[in-house]
């Protein structure tokens, strides 16, 4: 996952490369860099003049559902917006382009000195880096400042972006096409899922970026991306521009225990637990069951990858590679006296705050997810923590409450609330504060443990639910934003339940803030000297861990050997998608499909060896989550499928890179196009995009 | 599965056998015929002159279960005889080898006419299938004949058979080798299971078949087969010699749309609730869980076969395929007017039973199961039919209560008895009781109606069972044997509540049996027909299904793709059982496996390519049940490995045989030789073997 910085480094052209490097990324010029975006949490191309951006189904997910009702389902039947007029405002999503970078490590690190106190630390940083965004977006009005830390406390980089805020829906596919094999083939290959979706992002008349608006126009990319009908094939170079999201490569092994032992383990048992709660809520009612959707699949998604990490850490033996690792550094530390003296303790230092982690996983595990476990509750804790926040200068404030943030994270709070389920909130909740009471006195939440009693807490913290989510109007959207206009003081005296606990809670989450504040300052210093460290030792450049920001990564079409006896081909095709029909969800295929397959009527998408359309492609790219909607692009730089997944071995990808094993998943270009033509007689996107 | 009347006609040289045929089968003389054996279910090999046996460690199962405790688990930690004192009894096995056969279809169906009444056709047959046996049994004392129905309806052989009764556990190892995978892998390629272990049949010490005795000796075969310690290879000849259990191929669409349709569901859904049920029973209590481990096995291998077949059937589209294959014979029939005469109705028939079998469905299958669900209901019901049988001459008894037959059926019962369980017994009836109650009132049960009376069926049902199983004594084999000494009119007024229930069920399933017997004696009538006209279609000799006698199967180790994009290789290795290993059943591997793996401590057996122990191969063999534990022999007629599965897609091999998919599965006998070596050091049971 190569920053921008490193393209011109890598020899593009002996891997395979058939462009100038400077038609990747060109901070003078137009190049391809201009032609990919951000949408939602994924990435996504745009693939006509006129605003057209090709991504996933699954990125579009949301939307869909969100335009879907019981009696007109966008989610089951797919949807295909006759005219411009026809697109639906995909609410919530935004557009962001990448305008430029440059290294800004030394403003942000002149901040703090080298016996700076570590809670003090991290909050310089914070506000350093809250203060040159303000700085910078004051000078470039319009354009949004993000600086990303690449390095752990040693190196920052300065993104300037453009976001666009109104984005509409094109076209979906039906879930059983965009979603096909749902769960079950999740993180899986061989793989049958046309996970693609098209949407349009609009600006100003005037060409600025503008909220939702009839008078609207599509924006014009600088760069189009070229599609190539005729795909790729076994072993061909691909490459990625994408904006992946967050790997940990560069932690320690203390690190990677915590997680094998202890957090992703707990982490499946309680997402395990909410998906069974959720689902039979959502069973026999179709809107709980759409309301619910987004959120379930979120969870499943996450369990899975898990349980692909467990699986992976343990087959590749992780753990033992990365002490050996370190036990091989330590002895180059110990090898020479100043060595020794500047960096002979940081292993056992880190190693002593996980101890300290692990002390506390429990009571930090309940914290985290009693928020999160309601709606209401997260809802009622940020009115109450905004309006505290909202009372210091704008510099002080946590930064989603500084001016530049706020509006986002409203409209991140209301939408939140439109999924508000008070069976989900009382199941959820529930289990939470049942699991609070299992604390150690240590660790007692005091407003959990006085709500639960000693006597038959469930009961207890039962009735105290019901009362609560029966009283509670914080599931009308204009209550909320009623409260908004009070003051810190007149929202300490509501009634509301929820309010109430919020602001009981208010002190423990405060101190919990300060102690995690303490310790990523204490985790970010020696993490800085262990990257300086292992540099000298491995005498080499290190490649920063992904944090959102644009990469490249490159590789060839490849297939794999997942287990014993088994090999793996990097193509498949309709037949399989015929193959793994059952007529019953996840593998509903539509009727039309396999009446398209028994006539064989694949068009110019046939393959000529496979003798069916493509379907997937597999290859050794380096992704992670954040790379979902990225065009995989062939030698020339044309778009030959859109990533959108791992294979389950691969979802160790966060943690470590792997040859044998790190495998991604696009959809192929010739299925989208197929489906296109054959399926939905989509005859305009398909000329607009250049067939 | 040829028949051993088709050996001479199969050319088995330029297949590539490298034995003269007649070292295969000769009927004259010694042959690999009289190496092989029937053990248990299954089948099994001659591998040393002391009656050594080797089989499937699922083979011996039962015997590994019956002879484990709590305290001495041999199921858990596996089993080597230190001498052979210490071999354990294996009751209810016996050991059965062919002597000859020859075809006796002329005398059996000269019991019957072409107008004779279809009921009294089956029992006729029955009755002159007995006579005859009784005859050659009188003539060769000792020998066991028994009358085979090759093409049903149509051509019968008569085996003759020595039966050895004193068979004794040798060796097994632990069940973390020996159902390594557990139901997770059954029915699973790649495959890692090391299913094998030794038996030791016993005769008198005049060689005569004898019981079990302590002054046994070891039997010794007239061949037997040697072991290749250097395995196989992708590709190599291979045949086995076995005694493949029942196939239905010569069947109708009309039948396998009733399997497809119909039975093989129910059968899924009854036993996959059961294996639920069954499996809490026994999950906090070792000694329980070992009671109904035998029976939990062979439900979910069932009913896993079962959804392989659901898939299979509807993946090579076989419904369709028969259907095709009918309508081409019936415009053949229908192209000559005396063959429309003499066959033109046979499908229209045959259509005719089945709808009819399709209405009696419910009510066929709850009378089935509901005598199956309860080992109590299911004595009572064999103590009074065996009362009732009794009384009639000899051949007129149904075949299992003739005195050839006797005692063997009364063994099987009481070995039944020893796996009851009260909860067991009681959530099965309860179920079944339930069902019955759900027919319509043209198919009620009146003794269970009478039960479950109008209001609240399923407590009066619970109390009537949880009173019964107090109150019954039919627990206690010795109360079961002293009904044996009551006349039919004592048992009639017995108060055991089985008893009475058994009374009072009688005269509904001897309803059954009447409708069934006319309902076979038209059916094999039929089919009798429709393989003549087939013959005559298809201009060609056809192989008559699977019916447990002795068959000749030859093929290929070879790989399949059992999936779009997706290659299996058809030999696996170490690294896969490794690969595998979770330190969870079933993936709990002995950590002296682990240790020898890390060490590559292979000694001979390491594969030249693979650089690891082979432990399962794969070959295109036509297998079916029966043939586990069968000898997979090279082309020199030595043993490479023993067969003990199919792949899930060969499921169907029931119902057609399918080159894509059609694979089955054996135990390299590298990974056998290897596990005696280096894990269990069985010495001197390598040196009994030649090695």
């Amino acid at each position: 996952m190569w920053p921008l910085s490193e393209i011109h480094t890598l020899d593009l052209n002996s891997k395979g490369l058939e462009l100038e490097v400077d038609e990747l990324y060109n901070p003078d010029g137009i190049s391809l860099i201009d032609g990919i975006c951000k949408v939602g949490g994924c990435s996504g191309s745009f693939v006509s003049e006129e605003g057209l951006i090709l991504t996933n189904h699954h990125c579009a997910f949301s939307a869909i559902r969100k335009a879907s009702t019981p009696e007109v389902d966008y989610l089951q039947n797919g949807f295909l917006a006759p005219t411009r007029a026809d697109e639906i405002r995909a609410e919530g999503y935004e557009v962001r382009i990448t305008e430029s970078y440059r290294d800004i490590s030394e403003e942000v690190l002149s901040a703090i000195t080298d016996d700076i106190d570590p809670a003090d630390r991290t909050q310089a940083i914070e506000k350093r880096i809250s203060e040159l965004e303000k700085q910078v977006e004051a000078e470039q009005p319009g354009k949004r400042a993000e600086i990303a830390e690449m390095f752990i406390g040693k190196t920052y980089v300065l993104f300037i972006y453009t976001y666009l805020k109104d984005v509409r829906l094109v076209y979906a596919p039906p879930r059983s096409i965009g979603n096909y094999g749902g769960e079950i083939d999740n993180w899986i290959w061989p793989r049958h899922t046309g996970d693609f979706s098209f949407m349009r992002v609009y600006v100003a008349p005037d060409g600025s970026p503008a909220e939702y608006a009839p008078e609207n126009v599509p924006y014009q990319p600088k760069r189009v991306i070229s599609v190539a009908p005729e795909g790729v094939n076994d072993e061909d170079f691909v490459f990625i521009l994408g904006y992946p999201g967050r790997t940990y490569r560069h932690r320690t092994s203390h690190y990677l225990a915590y997680q094998y032992e202890v957090r992703l383990p707990a982490v499946v048992k309680l997402y395990d637990w909410e998906i069974t709660v959720l689902e039979s809520i959502g069973e026999n009612d179709r809107e709980v069951a759409l309301k619910l959707a987004s959120h379930i699949k979120g969870l499943s998604n996450t369990m899975k990858n898990y349980r692909g990490k467990l699986q992976g850490i343990r087959r590749i033996g992780l753990l033992e590679q990365k002490r050996q690792e370190e036990l091989a550094l330590q002895t180059f530390i110990n090898a020479d006296p100043e060595r020794q003296s500047n960096y002979g303790t940081i292993l056992k230092e880190i190693e002593v705050l996980y101890d300290e982690i692990r002390q506390r996983t429990d009571y930090e595990f309940a914290l985290k997810y009693l928020k999160r476990s309601s709606v209401l509750l997260n809802t009622a804790y940020m009115v109450y923590d905004m309006h505290l926040e909202l009372e210091k200068d704008d510099l002080e404030r946590e930064s989603e409450y500084q001016d530049r943030n706020l509006d986002r994270t409203l409209e991140r709070m209301f939408l939140r609330l439109k999924n508000f389920h008070a069976a989900a909130d009382q199941a959820r909740l529930q289990n939470m504060f049942e699991f609070c009471t299992t604390l150690p006195p240590d660790y007692h939440i005091p407003p959990v443990n006085k709500i639960a009693g000693s006597k038959k807490p469930a009961k207890r913290i039962n009735r105290y639910i019901t009362k609560s989510l029966t009283k509670s109007r914080l599931d009308d959207p204009n209550y909320v934003r009623s409260l908004m206009e009070l003051s810190a003081g007149e929202l300490d005296a509501s009634k509301d339940p929820f309010i109430q606990l919020a602001v009981a809670l208010y002190p423990v989450y405060q101190q919990q803030k300060e102690i995690a504040d303490t310790r990523s300052g204490k985790m970010d210093r020696l993490h800085g000297l262990l990257i300086d460290i292992k540099k000298e030792f491995k005498a080499a450049d290190f490649v920063p861990d992904a944090n959102g920001t644009l990469r490249l990564t490159y590789g060839h079409i490849r297939g794999y050997s997942p287990a014993d006896a088994t090999f793996q081909y990097p193509i498949t095709t309709l037949n399989g998608v015929i193959e793994k029909n059952t007529n019953k969800p996840p593998f509903d295929l539509p009727e039309k499909i396999i009446t398209l397959y028994q006539n064989q009527d694949y068009g110019r998408y046939e393959h000529p060896e496979l003798h069916s359309v493509p379907v997937g492609i597999l290859y050794n790219m380096d992704t992670t989550g954040g790379n979902s909607g990225s065009a995989v692009l062939n030698s020339q730089g044309q778009l030959v499928g859109i990533n959108f997944d791992r294979v389950f071995e691969a979802t160790i990808n966060d943690f470590a890179w792997n040859e044998a094993y790190s495998r991604s998943i696009a959809v192929d270009i010739r299925y989208v196009l197929w489906i296109l033509e054959k399926y939905s007689g989509a005859t305009s996107l398909l000329s607009e995009i250049g067939l």
